[in-house]
């Protein structure tokens, strides 16, 4: 394969600096995951033997999530995905919502699961209203990306949401948004708040007060096929979809145990050594910032202290991002172009364009765990290079 | 844990007779599962090397299931679970009905998943009718399980469905049912034809007329969190469910390459195969049925020779199922109770309550490819001691 070959071609060693999109598996999960491949083939709701073995994995995979994020484990729901888990998270919330069901609140920046789901809501759940005030009601942010609070309050007064958005972090720019300040006027107007932790899920503590909350085990380390739900205790819930008769009243489908198991031993990892991690990568990604926003007509975005630790986005003018991110691979550097959410349709990013920054020639860059001093240095260093070489 | 020590201590080797619920994965599964694991961990929609080795691996394992079923690969779509592959397909043709969207048409001998799925389109999806007229309507079933073709031309032409649904082969008592004759009912009345064909893919060729069709990975052998979802070319589809913006429309989430992948490498190891273990299974499976029709008052059900090849049910006076099931786990057996798939709940089961059959003392017995004639021979030498035990 003629790609193969262009690896390690360049300058430095390959690196991998995609970690948003997703982390590669973490040795502890896959130790676990091999393990359950085994034990946990069997459907945790039967009787026998076999059964009981893989209802204990589950069981124990679902206590060290919670007991990693500070929840019940009856809080806890495993689903198949991040984004079913914003699908069933979000929806669930507002189709569990008494009185009024209007439209769905959220900031412009959400993550295009998030913006489905509500548009959804609009088509399928509001069903007494008419179309056009059924809605989602889109709410704006400031130039760092970051959720305007005054705007989500009259947002929230005027449209009788069904339920609120707000995401933790942002995917994109990697912003952290101001969540108790939404939990807190979601509360007085009597709505659910869905918080999207996907971006920040293992990486960081999670925020206060939301009902409803999704994360994304390929993000911190765990396999594909795993999403996180949560949903507080007392919180009003009740299934958007078709039910099922599984173990969990919030999931469908048979369980997957080996994956659920593999996901919490991830989760395990990388939260005890979060702090460490945390502090090395806020570190390499500031070097990152700075030596990008020292090449001529470069635009770092989002905030530059209240971020997720291991992400940086910059936007290079003059240049085509795919090419970008193509001459980066070529020299052996995996890094995500445009839009996070839309990168296969290649439109440019709705997170930017709502800030207020160039859409054009956009990169991100973000790190995983494994991720190397060296690496950043090597990086930083190609980019004048490249940057200067497409302008050409 | 005390389960462990009680296998073994009966008068025969552990046998797993459960591989209706789930097949414990394949040997090929496992190896491409490790390799995938490595090498497909990247998101399959980005343009660096490690998100196209994604991609290559997913476009392999959609081409490797085409093949294995005789379609076309953009007829393949990767699910999370049968479930989602069911509820994907059914409602995919509802929502994606011109004209009269009336309520789904199904016999009453469907999955649970299935009829989850019908209900939920008579409370979302035909929101132009009243509740009571969007109902769905159930059909009914000859005394060996198999769907009555007289009532279902009835339902059809009386109900305007948005989609009729039939299986290909029932989940508990293993009955082939005419989904040919089915589908030219479909096909005269204008509404789209649904299978599930969860407990038959991989084990018997995919019956023609389908319009959707959904198939469960590890009930072949693959590993959890895989469906597949067919869609034939030409047919009329609409995503019920929030949109996406991954490789494939009709899925959402982010791509799990290696266990789909995983999911095509067993498929291909069982199809090629299949013809050897159907033959072997279905002789084990008439050993099986003689030897519980020997014992008075057992009631074997579904058809004797159009069915499963891996799968028997009885029913047997006078003894509870759940107690038999965990006598049988005592000496080493694992097999279902009750109901396919509500044996959480313990009731009692619906497909054989619409036999007319016997829900009581009911248990299934099912054969993995590993079965062998000596722990079948175990089994029927077991199976009567236990019932007149629990009859004392």
């Amino acid at each position: 394969m003629s790609e193969s070959a262009a690896v390690g071609i360049g300058s430095a060693p390959p690196a991998y600096l995609d970690a948003a999109s997703s982390e590669p598996l973490h040795p502890a999960a896959r130790e676990s995951l091999l393990a359950a491949l085994d034990a946990g083939y069997a459907d945790p709701r039967r009787l026998h033997h076999p059964a009981r073995n893989a209802r204990l994995l589950l069981d124990n995979a679902r206590a060290v999530v919670a007991e990693c994020l500070q929840v019940g484990p009856e809080e806890v729901t495993f689903t198949a995905s991040g984004t079913e888990a914003v699908h069933r998270g979000l929806l669930g919330l507002a189709a569990g919502a008494t009185g009024a069901r209007g439209p769905v609140v959220l900031p412009e920046v959400e993550h295009a699961a998030v913006r489905h789901a509500a548009e959804w809501w609009s088509r399928w759940g509001s069903r007494s209203r008419a179309p056009e005030e059924g809605q989602p009601m889109l709410v704006g942010v400031d130039q760092l990306g970051r959720v305007d609070i005054a705007a989500l309050a009259e947002a929230v007064r005027a449209g009788q949401p069904a339920a609120v958005a707000v995401q933790s972090a942002n995917h994109e720019v990697g912003t952290l948004q101001p969540v108790e300040e939404a939990a807190a006027l979601a509360r007085d107007s009597g709505a659910g708040l869905f918080v999207d932790a996907c971006a920040s899920m293992g990486r960081l503590p999670l925020p206060r007060g939301w009902d409803a909350l999704a994360g994304s085990a390929h993000k911190w380390g765990g396999p594909a096929g795993v999403g996180i739900l949560l949903v507080r205790r007392g919180a009003r819930w009740a299934t958007p979809f078709p039910d099922d008769d599984r173990a969990d009243h919030r999931a469908v489908g048979y369980e997957n145990v080996p994956a659920a198991l593999a996901a919490a031993a991830a989760l395990q990892a990388v939260v005890a050594e979060r702090e460490e991690t945390g502090r090395r990568q806020h570190a390499m990604i500031d070097r990152i910032r700075s030596a990008a926003a020292a090449i001529d007509d470069v635009d770092v975005v989002g905030d530059p202290d209240l971020r997720l630790p291991h992400l940086a986005t910059f936007s290079v003018l003059y240049v085509n991002g795919e090419q970008l991110v193509t001459e980066l691979d070529r020299r052996g550097f995996s890094v995500a172009s445009g839009s996070a959410c839309t990168a296969s349709t290649l439109e440019p990013s709705h997170v930017l364009a709502a800030m207020g920054a160039l859409t054009h020639g956009n990169v991100r860059v973000s790190l995983t765990r494994e991720a190397t001093d060296a690496q950043v240095e090597a990086f930083c260093a190609v980019l004048p290079d490249v940057v200067a070489e497409l302008r050409r």
